[in-house]
């Protein structure tokens, strides 16, 4: 119900019924209940099209929050989301480097304290916290979701970068809320997340759109995951970083100090001009775009966001190629075609799809995923998903 | 609701409350509806858990049938499925081949005709006809579901062969029914069908699963697609059947007379120990294997499922080598295996699942997808989707 009203924006309740084949009764009571939440509001009439006017909904998008946390080496990217998906704050703290997992933690609980104290916004508002991070060596094995959860008071959701950006683009991104898209992102590797119809497609076992492990050349290198030619090993910001670091001028850029940092430093090298910079930054874009394109024609994409802190840096290079590619190429494209687009918030999509998550778990309930009996339980009004 | 009587084998009202989230009154309301229609029947009692044991219900499988035809030049494939989804007649019979389209759908009316009449089956519990074929040249423009409904009195189904594989596997072939399956279809060309938890994926434009255009090789051939190195042009059933006629004895095995036919030359030749035959099927299979494991890593598969005239010659060559690859590297190897088989069915799968699509409309209201609105109308008792 309420996902239905989020995303069309405002609706009627005639409209709902229509939407979500629930009877008139059934509405008219949910919508009671949800206005007693403060979930809803009434906002004005719609236009009237011959009988009475109909009285419209939306989302009270003040009426529940909820914090969204990218950690990184890097960087902490934190953001504070309404019901609606608009980020109300943001903070960029100094990244987990090779600090203790402990003192981090006890960092972040101060710097979301921060975060939801500086709009003004009640703490029992806010829904939970949801958290993205790459693997971190230091880490593993280190219950970094209890522990935050015990530091800030928050129910905390953990999900992966790629994941997280494809749902934080589809929320923030203004795609369609019922549209199949993918986020290419670009992190220290290549990954994507698939959203399916608005909902997040996760696979079998989490681990859906390893686009990374698309094979482009069945004769290629053999990739760390025990495959041929797969599009990380070809062309990945590791593979870019690699051949610079083969180029006698290029290498002088390079500190070493992390794939990301380097990958970033070849594409400033390619702003200024450096032909050579600007060669691998273009060689890569046009394996990366022959693996979208794959994605694209066994998902049949409406839409494809280029995130991450790759494409934040060289999303210039990579978007003409991908967009070239799949305008000649997408198997579909008489039918329609992908509409390529680089994010405009490719570095906090992450931070944003976090906080959806938490978002989403409220206005869908979590861990429904795709499963039929399960959305069947979904839509039984009795036990309604609301806190 | 049927739909989760049919994947559950047997399940009592209560097991019913649990999977659908329904109350108890509106389980009882369903199910004696459900009883009444003849639809569902009592089988017996549960073991006993300690309390009062528990009356199991069944879908009533002889209650409802539906026609699945797989029409193609070559030959016409009929099969009559129960609710249940179990073959109960097969007639397979001479194709279209250059025969003008009315008077091949005056043909399959009296074939299907004769289909359920061999069985006995009450013509008023054929639920409708669904049927699958490739783009075939002279039927262009031809309103053959139209015909065909005139003709047989039936409503039809159209679909693609691949996607109706895919759900003929799954119903037919043993899968879990919340699987996240995929059919390798190999005809003239190479394709796939996509079932996420048991339901067909069918992407934005129903081109989902166009496997023949993903690409192994960025810098080969040009495909008719538009785009480089797509399985198809490197691997497929055509380009094997370029490289036996290129050569000297091999092409004397092709008649010309369709890629399918020379194709199953090919591999009968390979059967037959002919080196150069197996060689070509072999290199075909390394191609073919990269594109499934490029499936796989993107949709994070359960079950891959060969299947197709292609394969229900060649594979036994085709499946050592697809499951080897996906062994070997399928990303997610540490969580789970990719589970690839053959098809017991290879040549009758299309059929199958076209009559499935036909019984799926039936237990799940069609076109219902993935979407969430409609899955939140589909599980609305109101209007049950009953005949």
């Amino acid at each position: 119900m309420l996902d239905v009203i989020r995303a069309a924006g405002t609706i009627s309740r005639v409209g709902l019924i229509n939407a979500t084949g629930f009877t008139g009764a059934t509405i008219s009571t949910l919508v009671r209940k949800l206005i007693d939440e403060g979930l809803v509001v009434e906002t004005g009439r719609a236009e009237s099209t011959g009988g009475k006017r109909r009285v419209l909904l939306q989302l009270n998008h003040t009426s529940r929050y909820a914090v969204g946390v990218h950690l990184d080496h890097a960087g902490i990217t934190y953001v504070l989301t309404n019901l609606g998906g608009s980020v109300v704050a943001r903070l960029a703290r100094a990244g987990a480097g090779a600090e203790d997992p402990s003192t981090v933690v006890a960092r972040m609980a101060a710097e979301v304290s921060a975060l939801i104290d500086g709009v003004d916004v009640e703490r029992d508002r806010v829904l939970g916290l949801g958290l993205v991070s790459p693997a971190m060596r230091q880490w593993e094995g280190y219950p970094l979701d209890r522990a935050l959860e015990q530091a800030t008071g928050l129910p905390v959701v953990l999900d992966n970068d790629a994941t997280a950006a494809a749902l934080g683009e589809h929320w923030s991104g203004g795609i369609g809320g019922t549209a199949t898209s993918a986020a290419l992102y670009m992190g220290t590797g290549i990954g994507a997340g698939l959203v399916i119809n608005g909902i997040t497609y996760r696979g079998t076992s989490g681990n859906a759109g390893e686009i990374g492990h698309v094979c482009v050349d069945a004769n290629g290198p053999v990739c760390w995951c025990g495959g041929r030619g797969c599009v990380e090993a070809v062309a990945g910001p590791a593979a870019v970083v690699a051949s610079a670091l083969a180029h006698p001028e290029l290498r002088l850029e390079l500190k070493g100090v992390s794939v990301a940092s380097d990958f970033a430093a070849v594409s400033r090298a390619a702003r200024r001009g450096e032909s050579a910079a600007l060669e691998l930054l273009e060689r890569s874009a046009r394996y990366v775009a022959v693996a979208a394109r794959t994605l694209a024609n066994l998902m049949d994409l409406e839409v494809l966001v280029l995130t991450g802190p790759g494409f934040a840096i060289a999303g210039a290079v990579y978007l003409p190629v991908v967009r070239e590619e799949l305008e000649r190429a997408f198997f579909s494209r008489a039918a329609h075609p992908v509409d390529v687009r680089l994010s405009r918030s490719a570095s906090t999509a992450p931070a944003i799809g976090a906080a959806a998550l938490v978002l989403q778990s409220e206005l869908v309930p979590l861990n429904e995923g795709l499963r039929l009996p399960e959305n069947l339980a979904a839509a039984e009004p009795a036990p309604l998903p609301l806190p």
